[in-house]
Protein backbone atom coordinates (compact mmCIF):
# COMPACT_ATOMS: atom_id res chain seq x y z
CA UNK A 1 0.00 0.00 0.00
CA UNK A 2 1.35 3.59 -0.99
CA UNK A 3 0.24 6.43 1.19
CA UNK A 4 0.09 9.84 0.21
CA UNK A 5 0.37 13.01 2.69
CA UNK A 6 -0.47 16.62 1.36
CA UNK A 7 1.06 18.95 4.10
CA UNK A 8 4.18 18.05 6.28
CA UNK A 9 3.38 20.39 8.87
CA UNK A 10 2.94 18.85 12.69
CA UNK A 11 -0.77 17.22 11.42
CA UNK A 12 0.85 15.47 8.50
CA UNK A 13 4.36 14.64 9.44
CA UNK A 14 3.21 13.07 12.69
CA UNK A 15 0.81 11.06 10.29
CA UNK A 16 3.95 9.95 8.31
CA UNK A 17 6.19 8.99 11.41
CA UNK A 18 3.01 7.05 12.83
CA UNK A 19 2.32 5.39 9.73
CA UNK A 20 6.36 4.40 9.36
CA UNK A 21 5.83 3.40 13.18
CA UNK A 22 3.02 0.39 12.78
CA UNK A 23 4.17 -0.27 9.25
CA UNK A 24 0.96 -1.95 8.03
CA UNK A 25 -2.19 -1.74 8.11
CA UNK A 26 -4.19 -5.11 9.35
CA UNK A 27 -2.63 -6.96 6.95
CA UNK A 28 -1.49 -4.65 3.67
CA UNK A 29 2.16 -3.51 4.43
CA UNK A 30 2.48 0.40 3.98
CA UNK A 31 5.59 -0.32 1.09
CA UNK A 32 6.20 4.15 0.61
CA UNK A 33 5.31 7.18 2.02
CA UNK A 34 4.91 9.84 -0.54
CA UNK A 35 4.77 13.46 0.34
CA UNK A 36 3.94 16.50 -0.75
CA UNK A 37 4.12 20.85 0.71
CA UNK A 38 3.69 23.51 -1.20
CA UNK A 39 6.73 24.71 0.38
CA UNK A 40 10.21 23.77 -0.59
CA UNK A 41 11.59 24.53 2.30
CA UNK A 42 9.15 21.96 4.79
CA UNK A 43 9.56 19.01 1.51
CA UNK A 44 13.33 19.51 2.22
CA UNK A 45 13.10 19.44 6.08
CA UNK A 46 10.38 16.53 5.79
CA UNK A 47 12.64 14.34 3.57
CA UNK A 48 15.82 15.15 6.51
CA UNK A 49 13.56 14.03 9.63
CA UNK A 50 12.61 11.36 8.41
CA UNK A 51 8.84 12.13 8.35
CA UNK A 52 7.97 10.43 4.52
CA UNK A 53 10.07 8.45 2.20
CA UNK A 54 9.96 10.83 -0.84
CA UNK A 55 8.50 14.31 -1.86
CA UNK A 56 6.72 14.12 -5.06
CA UNK A 57 4.47 16.44 -6.92
CA UNK A 58 1.00 17.18 -5.88
CA UNK A 59 -0.43 15.36 -9.22
CA UNK A 60 1.77 11.93 -8.46
CA UNK A 61 0.12 11.90 -5.09
CA UNK A 62 -3.29 10.38 -6.99
CA UNK A 63 -1.44 7.14 -7.76
CA UNK A 64 -1.64 6.93 -4.00
CA UNK A 65 -4.25 4.24 -2.33
CA UNK A 66 -4.71 6.82 0.51
CA UNK A 67 -4.16 10.59 0.12
CA UNK A 68 -4.31 12.74 4.02
CA UNK A 69 -4.93 16.00 3.06
CA UNK A 70 -3.26 17.77 6.46
CA UNK A 71 -3.32 21.93 5.00
CA UNK A 72 -5.76 23.99 6.19
CA UNK A 73 -9.44 24.01 5.11
CA UNK A 74 -8.78 26.25 2.73
CA UNK A 75 -5.75 24.71 1.00
CA UNK A 76 -8.01 21.26 1.53
CA UNK A 77 -11.12 22.66 -0.46
CA UNK A 78 -8.77 24.23 -3.22
CA UNK A 79 -7.30 20.22 -3.68
CA UNK A 80 -10.49 18.88 -3.83
CA UNK A 81 -11.21 20.89 -6.46
CA UNK A 82 -9.04 20.15 -8.74
CA UNK A 83 -8.56 16.59 -7.98
CA UNK A 84 -10.26 15.01 -11.87
CA UNK A 85 -12.40 11.93 -12.23
CA UNK A 86 -8.66 10.79 -14.24
CA UNK A 87 -6.76 11.49 -11.18
CA UNK A 88 -8.98 8.79 -8.92
CA UNK A 89 -8.05 5.13 -8.83
CA UNK A 90 -10.49 2.46 -7.67
CA UNK A 91 -10.92 2.01 -3.81
CA UNK A 92 -8.84 5.39 -3.56
CA UNK A 93 -9.32 6.50 -0.57
CA UNK A 94 -9.08 10.98 0.76
CA UNK A 95 -8.78 11.75 4.42
CA UNK A 96 -8.69 15.64 5.21
CA UNK A 97 -8.24 15.98 8.93
CA UNK A 98 -9.29 19.72 8.83
CA UNK A 99 -10.54 21.55 11.74
CA UNK A 100 -13.89 22.84 10.50
CA UNK A 101 -15.70 19.77 8.71
CA UNK A 102 -19.03 21.44 7.36
CA UNK A 103 -17.56 23.97 4.48
CA UNK A 104 -15.29 20.90 3.46
CA UNK A 105 -17.91 18.32 2.94
CA UNK A 106 -20.22 20.73 1.48
CA UNK A 107 -17.11 21.43 -0.85
CA UNK A 108 -16.94 18.10 -2.59
CA UNK A 109 -18.36 17.30 -5.88
CA UNK A 110 -20.68 14.50 -5.86
CA UNK A 111 -18.94 11.85 -7.68
CA UNK A 112 -16.31 12.36 -5.37
CA UNK A 113 -17.89 11.87 -2.65
CA UNK A 114 -17.76 8.25 -1.63
CA UNK A 115 -13.59 8.25 -1.81
CA UNK A 116 -13.59 10.89 1.09
CA UNK A 117 -13.51 10.33 4.72
CA UNK A 118 -13.53 13.67 6.54
CA UNK A 119 -11.59 13.49 9.76
CA UNK A 120 -10.45 15.20 12.76
CA UNK A 121 -7.57 13.95 15.20
CA UNK A 122 -8.16 15.63 18.54
CA UNK A 123 -5.06 16.65 19.47
CA UNK A 124 -1.85 18.64 18.33
CA UNK A 125 0.37 20.99 20.16
CA UNK A 126 0.85 24.71 19.89
CA UNK A 127 3.83 24.24 17.51
CA UNK A 128 3.60 23.45 13.70
CA UNK A 129 5.87 23.05 10.57
CA UNK A 130 7.85 19.60 10.06
CA UNK A 131 9.87 19.84 12.65
CA UNK A 132 6.83 19.98 15.52
CA UNK A 133 5.80 16.49 13.89
CA UNK A 134 6.27 13.76 16.58
CA UNK A 135 5.53 9.14 16.00
CA UNK A 136 3.37 9.87 19.25
CA UNK A 137 0.86 12.93 18.58
CA UNK A 138 -2.32 10.75 17.70
CA UNK A 139 -1.96 7.60 20.31
CA UNK A 140 -4.43 7.41 22.70
CA UNK A 141 -6.14 10.46 21.07
CA UNK A 142 -9.74 10.73 19.93
CA UNK A 143 -10.84 10.69 15.62
CA UNK A 144 -13.87 12.71 15.02
CA UNK A 145 -14.90 11.24 11.38
CA UNK A 146 -18.14 13.33 10.07
CA UNK A 147 -20.88 12.11 7.99
CA UNK A 148 -19.09 8.92 7.83
CA UNK A 149 -21.98 7.19 5.86
CA UNK A 150 -21.38 9.22 2.75
CA UNK A 151 -18.10 7.64 2.42
CA UNK A 152 -17.82 4.53 0.33
CA UNK A 153 -18.07 1.38 2.60
CA UNK A 154 -14.21 0.48 1.59
CA UNK A 155 -13.14 4.14 2.65
CA UNK A 156 -14.72 4.16 5.53
CA UNK A 157 -13.40 0.95 6.95
CA UNK A 158 -9.95 1.55 5.39
CA UNK A 159 -9.98 5.01 7.64
CA UNK A 160 -10.88 3.83 10.83
CA UNK A 161 -8.31 0.07 10.31
CA UNK A 162 -5.59 3.30 9.70
CA UNK A 163 -7.08 5.65 12.90
CA UNK A 164 -6.97 2.63 15.05
CA UNK A 165 -4.02 1.24 13.99
CA UNK A 166 -1.96 4.16 14.80
CA UNK A 167 -3.55 4.48 18.03
CA UNK A 168 -6.37 6.11 18.13
CA UNK A 169 -10.33 5.91 19.27
CA UNK A 170 -13.05 7.13 16.86
CA UNK A 171 -15.99 9.15 17.49
CA UNK A 172 -18.81 9.33 14.65
CA UNK A 173 -21.08 12.50 14.61
CA UNK A 174 -22.01 15.03 11.72
CA UNK A 175 -20.23 17.92 10.29
CA UNK A 176 -22.42 20.33 12.09
CA UNK A 177 -22.51 18.42 15.48
CA UNK A 178 -18.78 18.46 15.00
CA UNK A 179 -18.03 22.14 14.09
CA UNK A 180 -20.80 23.11 16.67
CA UNK A 181 -19.53 21.64 19.86
CA UNK A 182 -15.33 21.89 18.38
CA UNK A 183 -16.04 25.86 18.42
CA UNK A 184 -16.58 25.58 22.15
CA UNK A 185 -14.28 23.73 23.26
CA UNK A 186 -11.03 23.91 20.90
CA UNK A 187 -11.63 27.01 18.70
CA UNK A 188 -12.97 29.72 21.07
CA UNK A 189 -10.57 28.71 23.44
CA UNK A 190 -7.71 29.78 21.04
CA UNK A 191 -9.62 33.07 20.56
CA UNK A 192 -9.26 33.64 24.45
CA UNK A 193 -5.55 32.60 24.63
CA UNK A 194 -4.22 34.99 21.72
CA UNK A 195 -7.01 37.65 23.31
CA UNK A 196 -4.53 36.71 26.46
CA UNK A 197 -1.82 37.05 24.99
CA UNK A 198 -2.59 40.45 22.86
CA UNK A 199 -3.99 41.96 26.56
CA UNK A 200 -0.89 41.47 28.32
CA UNK A 201 1.86 42.07 25.03
CA UNK A 202 -0.66 46.14 24.80
CA UNK A 203 0.73 46.55 28.29
CA UNK A 204 3.58 49.50 28.81
CA UNK A 205 6.47 46.83 30.22
CA UNK A 206 5.21 43.36 29.11
CA UNK A 207 8.56 42.04 29.73
CA UNK A 208 8.51 42.89 33.29
CA UNK A 209 5.66 41.51 33.69
CA UNK A 210 5.98 38.22 32.04
CA UNK A 211 9.41 38.05 34.20
CA UNK A 212 6.47 36.91 36.75
CA UNK A 213 4.54 34.54 35.41
CA UNK A 214 3.69 31.28 36.91
CA UNK A 215 2.11 27.85 35.60
CA UNK A 216 -1.29 29.60 35.74
CA UNK A 217 -0.53 32.28 32.64
CA UNK A 218 1.70 29.46 30.92
CA UNK A 219 -1.14 26.90 30.64
CA UNK A 220 -3.42 29.88 29.43
CA UNK A 221 -1.31 31.16 26.99
CA UNK A 222 0.25 27.97 25.72
CA UNK A 223 -1.65 27.67 22.70
CA UNK A 224 -1.27 31.34 21.73
CA UNK A 225 1.67 30.30 20.03
CA UNK A 226 -0.73 28.12 17.48
CA UNK A 227 -0.18 28.89 13.59
CA UNK A 228 -2.26 31.53 12.51
CA UNK A 229 -2.31 30.38 9.08
CA UNK A 230 -4.08 27.25 10.17
CA UNK A 231 -6.40 28.99 12.57
CA UNK A 232 -7.25 31.63 9.90
CA UNK A 233 -9.05 29.04 7.92
CA UNK A 234 -10.94 27.37 10.58
CA UNK A 235 -11.96 30.43 12.42
CA UNK A 236 -12.61 31.26 8.55
CA UNK A 237 -14.95 27.70 7.88
CA UNK A 238 -16.28 27.63 11.46
CA UNK A 239 -17.68 31.63 11.70
CA UNK A 240 -20.66 31.30 13.41
CA UNK A 241 -20.80 28.73 15.36
CA UNK A 242 -17.46 30.15 16.95
CA UNK A 243 -19.71 33.86 17.54
CA UNK A 244 -21.82 31.39 19.47
CA UNK A 245 -19.49 29.72 21.31
CA UNK A 246 -18.00 33.32 22.49
CA UNK A 247 -20.73 34.46 23.24
CA UNK A 248 -21.34 31.29 25.51
CA UNK A 249 -17.86 32.55 27.05
CA UNK A 250 -18.86 35.71 27.25
CA UNK A 251 -22.42 35.49 29.61
CA UNK A 252 -20.43 33.64 32.10
CA UNK A 253 -17.35 36.15 32.08
CA UNK A 254 -19.75 38.83 32.43
CA UNK A 255 -21.57 37.12 35.05
CA UNK A 256 -18.15 36.97 37.00
CA UNK A 257 -17.78 40.83 36.66
CA UNK A 258 -21.20 41.28 38.09
CA UNK A 259 -20.18 39.19 41.16
CA UNK A 260 -17.21 41.55 41.80
CA UNK A 261 -18.63 44.70 40.91
CA UNK A 262 -21.21 43.63 43.55
CA UNK A 263 -18.61 42.25 45.81
CA UNK A 264 -21.26 39.31 46.15
CA UNK A 265 -18.17 36.71 47.29
CA UNK A 266 -20.28 34.14 48.21
CA UNK A 267 -21.68 33.98 44.93
CA UNK A 268 -18.15 34.13 43.19
CA UNK A 269 -17.23 31.54 45.92
CA UNK A 270 -20.15 29.37 44.52
CA UNK A 271 -19.61 30.37 40.49
CA UNK A 272 -16.06 28.80 41.14
CA UNK A 273 -16.95 25.78 43.05
CA UNK A 274 -19.86 24.80 40.05
CA UNK A 275 -16.42 25.32 37.56
CA UNK A 276 -14.77 22.89 39.55
CA UNK A 277 -17.43 20.12 38.76
CA UNK A 278 -15.93 20.36 35.57
CA UNK A 279 -13.42 17.94 36.40
CA UNK A 280 -15.78 15.12 36.93
CA UNK A 281 -16.66 14.54 33.44
CA UNK A 282 -12.95 14.80 32.32
CA UNK B 1 15.83 26.92 64.45
CA UNK B 2 12.09 26.05 64.88
CA UNK B 3 9.65 26.70 62.02
CA UNK B 4 6.45 27.13 62.08
CA UNK B 5 3.76 26.69 59.42
CA UNK B 6 -0.06 27.84 59.66
CA UNK B 7 -1.97 26.31 56.96
CA UNK B 8 -1.19 23.03 55.71
CA UNK B 9 -2.39 23.16 52.52
CA UNK B 10 -0.68 23.16 48.87
CA UNK B 11 1.85 26.03 49.70
CA UNK B 12 2.26 25.48 53.53
CA UNK B 13 2.18 21.80 53.64
CA UNK B 14 4.76 22.16 50.39
CA UNK B 15 7.46 24.74 52.31
CA UNK B 16 6.90 22.38 55.30
CA UNK B 17 8.75 19.08 53.23
CA UNK B 18 11.09 21.74 51.39
CA UNK B 19 12.34 22.69 54.71
CA UNK B 20 12.46 19.96 55.79
CA UNK B 21 14.53 18.59 52.66
CA UNK B 22 17.37 21.59 52.88
CA UNK B 23 17.80 20.89 56.79
CA UNK B 24 19.38 24.50 57.40
CA UNK B 25 19.31 27.58 56.45
CA UNK B 26 22.88 28.81 56.40
CA UNK B 27 24.60 27.91 59.47
CA UNK B 28 21.45 27.66 61.30
CA UNK B 29 19.87 23.92 61.31
CA UNK B 30 16.08 23.73 61.38
CA UNK B 31 15.69 22.05 64.41
CA UNK B 32 11.84 21.67 64.28
CA UNK B 33 8.43 22.38 61.96
CA UNK B 34 5.71 23.02 63.48
CA UNK B 35 2.37 23.34 62.00
CA UNK B 36 -1.09 24.73 62.84
CA UNK B 37 -4.21 24.21 60.53
CA UNK B 38 -7.96 24.94 62.03
CA UNK B 39 -9.09 22.06 60.09
CA UNK B 40 -8.81 19.45 62.02
CA UNK B 41 -8.61 16.44 59.25
CA UNK B 42 -5.61 18.80 57.41
CA UNK B 43 -3.73 18.59 60.85
CA UNK B 44 -3.98 14.81 60.85
CA UNK B 45 -3.22 14.50 57.20
CA UNK B 46 -0.46 16.75 57.25
CA UNK B 47 1.45 14.77 60.22
CA UNK B 48 1.13 11.55 58.47
CA UNK B 49 2.17 13.05 55.25
CA UNK B 50 5.51 13.97 57.09
CA UNK B 51 4.51 17.78 55.97
CA UNK B 52 5.48 18.77 59.70
CA UNK B 53 6.68 17.38 62.64
CA UNK B 54 4.34 18.43 65.04
CA UNK B 55 0.82 20.42 65.07
CA UNK B 56 0.20 22.66 68.13
CA UNK B 57 -2.36 25.39 68.87
CA UNK B 58 -2.01 28.84 67.53
CA UNK B 59 -0.90 30.55 70.13
CA UNK B 60 1.92 27.99 70.39
CA UNK B 61 3.34 28.94 66.88
CA UNK B 62 4.81 31.86 68.47
CA UNK B 63 7.59 30.23 70.27
CA UNK B 64 8.60 29.87 66.60
CA UNK B 65 11.50 32.02 65.23
CA UNK B 66 10.29 32.27 61.66
CA UNK B 67 6.04 31.34 61.31
CA UNK B 68 4.73 31.42 57.73
CA UNK B 69 1.14 32.23 56.96
CA UNK B 70 -0.35 30.31 54.16
CA UNK B 71 -3.84 30.67 54.32
CA UNK B 72 -6.44 32.69 52.65
CA UNK B 73 -6.03 36.77 52.42
CA UNK B 74 -8.77 36.80 54.90
CA UNK B 75 -7.42 34.44 57.13
CA UNK B 76 -4.02 36.11 57.24
CA UNK B 77 -5.34 39.79 58.29
CA UNK B 78 -7.26 37.92 60.91
CA UNK B 79 -4.32 36.45 62.55
CA UNK B 80 -2.04 39.24 62.42
CA UNK B 81 -4.89 41.42 64.43
CA UNK B 82 -4.71 38.82 66.94
CA UNK B 83 -0.97 39.20 67.57
CA UNK B 84 -0.17 41.07 70.42
CA UNK B 85 3.08 42.70 71.47
CA UNK B 86 3.37 39.63 73.91
CA UNK B 87 2.99 37.14 71.56
CA UNK B 88 6.44 38.53 69.62
CA UNK B 89 9.92 37.23 70.35
CA UNK B 90 13.61 39.19 69.17
CA UNK B 91 14.09 38.54 66.01
CA UNK B 92 10.52 36.82 65.30
CA UNK B 93 9.90 36.65 61.43
CA UNK B 94 6.52 36.13 59.80
CA UNK B 95 6.18 35.87 56.26
CA UNK B 96 2.82 35.54 54.74
CA UNK B 97 2.59 33.62 51.05
CA UNK B 98 -1.26 35.70 50.20
CA UNK B 99 -1.50 36.70 46.44
CA UNK B 100 -3.02 40.05 47.06
CA UNK B 101 -0.77 42.37 49.15
CA UNK B 102 -1.82 45.72 49.45
CA UNK B 103 -4.51 44.45 51.97
CA UNK B 104 -2.58 42.33 53.69
CA UNK B 105 0.57 45.03 54.24
CA UNK B 106 -2.59 48.03 55.28
CA UNK B 107 -3.44 45.74 57.80
CA UNK B 108 -0.86 45.42 60.00
CA UNK B 109 0.00 47.29 62.83
CA UNK B 110 2.43 49.49 62.59
CA UNK B 111 4.33 47.93 66.07
CA UNK B 112 4.25 45.13 63.92
CA UNK B 113 5.68 45.68 60.43
CA UNK B 114 8.90 45.15 61.03
CA UNK B 115 8.96 41.62 61.84
CA UNK B 116 6.41 40.83 58.84
CA UNK B 117 7.87 39.95 55.52
CA UNK B 118 5.32 39.69 52.58
CA UNK B 119 5.93 37.27 49.99
CA UNK B 120 4.19 35.63 47.41
CA UNK B 121 5.29 32.72 45.76
CA UNK B 122 4.51 32.99 42.06
CA UNK B 123 3.76 29.35 41.57
CA UNK B 124 0.89 26.51 42.58
CA UNK B 125 -1.16 24.05 41.15
CA UNK B 126 -4.69 23.70 40.62
CA UNK B 127 -4.63 21.08 43.73
CA UNK B 128 -5.04 21.94 47.07
CA UNK B 129 -5.16 20.61 50.45
CA UNK B 130 -2.18 19.14 52.82
CA UNK B 131 -2.75 16.14 49.65
CA UNK B 132 -1.60 18.77 47.20
CA UNK B 133 1.46 19.11 48.53
CA UNK B 134 5.09 18.53 47.21
CA UNK B 135 8.99 19.29 47.97
CA UNK B 136 9.67 20.24 44.40
CA UNK B 137 6.55 23.14 44.40
CA UNK B 138 9.26 25.85 44.88
CA UNK B 139 12.15 24.85 43.21
CA UNK B 140 13.30 27.34 40.33
CA UNK B 141 10.49 29.43 40.45
CA UNK B 142 9.95 33.54 41.10
CA UNK B 143 9.27 34.46 44.77
CA UNK B 144 8.20 38.32 44.66
CA UNK B 145 8.93 40.22 47.96
CA UNK B 146 6.76 42.94 48.72
CA UNK B 147 7.69 46.83 50.37
CA UNK B 148 10.37 44.97 51.41
CA UNK B 149 12.14 47.88 52.54
CA UNK B 150 9.53 48.11 55.26
CA UNK B 151 10.32 44.81 57.11
CA UNK B 152 13.53 44.89 59.79
CA UNK B 153 16.60 44.27 57.95
CA UNK B 154 17.30 40.78 59.85
CA UNK B 155 13.69 39.60 58.70
CA UNK B 156 14.29 40.78 55.16
CA UNK B 157 17.64 39.23 54.94
CA UNK B 158 16.43 35.61 56.64
CA UNK B 159 13.17 35.47 54.34
CA UNK B 160 15.61 36.05 51.38
CA UNK B 161 17.94 33.13 52.93
CA UNK B 162 14.80 30.96 53.00
CA UNK B 163 13.15 31.35 49.40
CA UNK B 164 16.95 31.06 47.79
CA UNK B 165 17.27 28.07 50.09
CA UNK B 166 14.70 26.52 48.66
CA UNK B 167 15.32 27.83 45.14
CA UNK B 168 13.53 30.35 44.48
CA UNK B 169 14.52 33.55 42.31
CA UNK B 170 13.72 36.81 44.23
CA UNK B 171 12.18 40.28 43.10
CA UNK B 172 11.36 43.00 45.12
CA UNK B 173 8.46 45.05 44.12
CA UNK B 174 5.67 47.24 45.90
CA UNK B 175 2.84 45.58 46.86
CA UNK B 176 0.71 47.74 44.74
CA UNK B 177 2.49 46.99 41.63
CA UNK B 178 2.51 43.05 42.45
CA UNK B 179 -1.20 43.44 43.20
CA UNK B 180 -1.67 44.96 39.55
CA UNK B 181 0.61 42.83 37.54
CA UNK B 182 -0.64 39.56 39.41
CA UNK B 183 -3.76 40.32 38.55
CA UNK B 184 -3.00 40.24 34.73
CA UNK B 185 -1.14 37.62 34.59
CA UNK B 186 -2.66 35.21 37.19
CA UNK B 187 -5.70 36.65 38.93
CA UNK B 188 -7.96 37.81 35.42
CA UNK B 189 -6.92 33.89 33.61
CA UNK B 190 -8.39 32.09 37.04
CA UNK B 191 -11.42 34.26 35.85
CA UNK B 192 -11.12 33.32 31.75
CA UNK B 193 -10.48 29.43 32.74
CA UNK B 194 -13.43 29.29 35.62
CA UNK B 195 -16.12 31.00 33.14
CA UNK B 196 -14.75 28.57 30.47
CA UNK B 197 -15.66 25.42 32.50
CA UNK B 198 -19.17 27.25 33.40
CA UNK B 199 -20.00 28.11 30.01
CA UNK B 200 -19.15 24.08 28.42
CA UNK B 201 -21.24 23.29 31.87
CA UNK B 202 -24.39 25.38 30.84
CA UNK B 203 -24.50 23.61 27.53
CA UNK B 204 -27.40 21.17 27.02
CA UNK B 205 -24.79 17.87 27.15
CA UNK B 206 -22.06 18.89 28.54
CA UNK B 207 -20.59 14.75 28.62
CA UNK B 208 -20.98 15.01 24.97
CA UNK B 209 -18.68 17.92 24.14
CA UNK B 210 -16.46 17.21 26.89
CA UNK B 211 -15.76 13.45 26.03
CA UNK B 212 -13.84 15.18 22.36
CA UNK B 213 -11.68 17.87 24.45
CA UNK B 214 -8.06 17.59 23.47
CA UNK B 215 -4.89 18.86 24.76
CA UNK B 216 -5.82 23.21 24.34
CA UNK B 217 -9.06 22.57 26.18
CA UNK B 218 -6.90 21.13 28.94
CA UNK B 219 -4.76 23.58 29.26
CA UNK B 220 -7.32 26.40 29.22
CA UNK B 221 -9.74 24.72 31.80
CA UNK B 222 -7.17 23.42 34.10
CA UNK B 223 -6.96 26.21 36.77
CA UNK B 224 -10.60 25.87 37.23
CA UNK B 225 -10.23 23.24 39.15
CA UNK B 226 -8.45 26.03 42.25
CA UNK B 227 -9.47 25.98 45.18
CA UNK B 228 -12.50 28.55 45.34
CA UNK B 229 -11.84 29.27 49.01
CA UNK B 230 -8.58 30.41 48.45
CA UNK B 231 -9.45 32.72 45.14
CA UNK B 232 -12.33 34.28 46.67
CA UNK B 233 -10.21 36.22 49.33
CA UNK B 234 -8.09 36.90 46.40
CA UNK B 235 -10.09 38.90 44.10
CA UNK B 236 -12.22 40.31 47.58
CA UNK B 237 -8.56 41.93 47.67
CA UNK B 238 -7.69 43.13 44.60
CA UNK B 239 -11.20 43.56 43.27
CA UNK B 240 -10.44 46.98 41.15
CA UNK B 241 -6.91 45.62 39.92
CA UNK B 242 -8.85 42.22 38.41
CA UNK B 243 -11.49 44.56 37.22
CA UNK B 244 -8.96 46.39 35.22
CA UNK B 245 -7.54 43.06 34.01
CA UNK B 246 -10.77 42.22 33.01
CA UNK B 247 -11.20 45.06 31.08
CA UNK B 248 -7.80 44.82 29.18
CA UNK B 249 -9.06 41.27 28.18
CA UNK B 250 -12.56 42.28 26.95
CA UNK B 251 -10.90 44.70 24.90
CA UNK B 252 -8.84 42.69 23.03
CA UNK B 253 -11.49 39.72 23.18
CA UNK B 254 -13.75 41.85 21.45
CA UNK B 255 -11.34 43.29 18.97
CA UNK B 256 -11.23 39.96 17.99
CA UNK B 257 -15.02 39.39 17.67
CA UNK B 258 -15.30 42.21 15.41
CA UNK B 259 -12.66 40.98 12.83
CA UNK B 260 -14.59 37.24 12.92
CA UNK B 261 -17.75 39.50 12.14
CA UNK B 262 -15.95 41.56 9.45
CA UNK B 263 -15.05 38.41 7.86
CA UNK B 264 -11.64 40.48 7.58
CA UNK B 265 -9.50 37.44 7.73
CA UNK B 266 -6.28 39.01 6.99
CA UNK B 267 -6.63 41.29 10.44
CA UNK B 268 -7.30 38.23 11.97
CA UNK B 269 -4.42 36.27 10.79
CA UNK B 270 -2.56 39.66 12.43
CA UNK B 271 -4.12 39.50 15.75
CA UNK B 272 -2.74 35.73 16.04
CA UNK B 273 0.61 36.43 14.45
CA UNK B 274 1.26 39.18 16.88
CA UNK B 275 -0.10 37.05 20.09
CA UNK B 276 2.45 34.57 18.75
CA UNK B 277 5.32 37.42 19.66
CA UNK B 278 4.39 36.74 23.67
CA UNK B 279 6.93 33.87 23.48
CA UNK B 280 9.69 35.70 23.13
CA UNK B 281 9.38 37.04 26.62
CA UNK B 282 8.40 34.10 28.28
Amino acid sequence: MKIGIIGLGLMGGSMGLALKKIGRIHNKEINRILGYDKNALHSQQALNLGLVDECVSLKEMWQCDVVFLSVPVDGIIDILAQITPQDVRKNMTLIDVGGAKTHILDSIPVWLRQYFVGAHPMCGTEFFGPKAAFEHLYENNIVILTDLEQSGEYQAELAKDIFIGIGMKILKMSAQEHDKHVALISHMPHIMSYALANATLAQENPQTILALVGGGFKSMSRISKSSPLMWRDIFKHNKDNVLEAMAYFQAKFDEARQLLENEDWDGLEAFMAHANTLQKFL
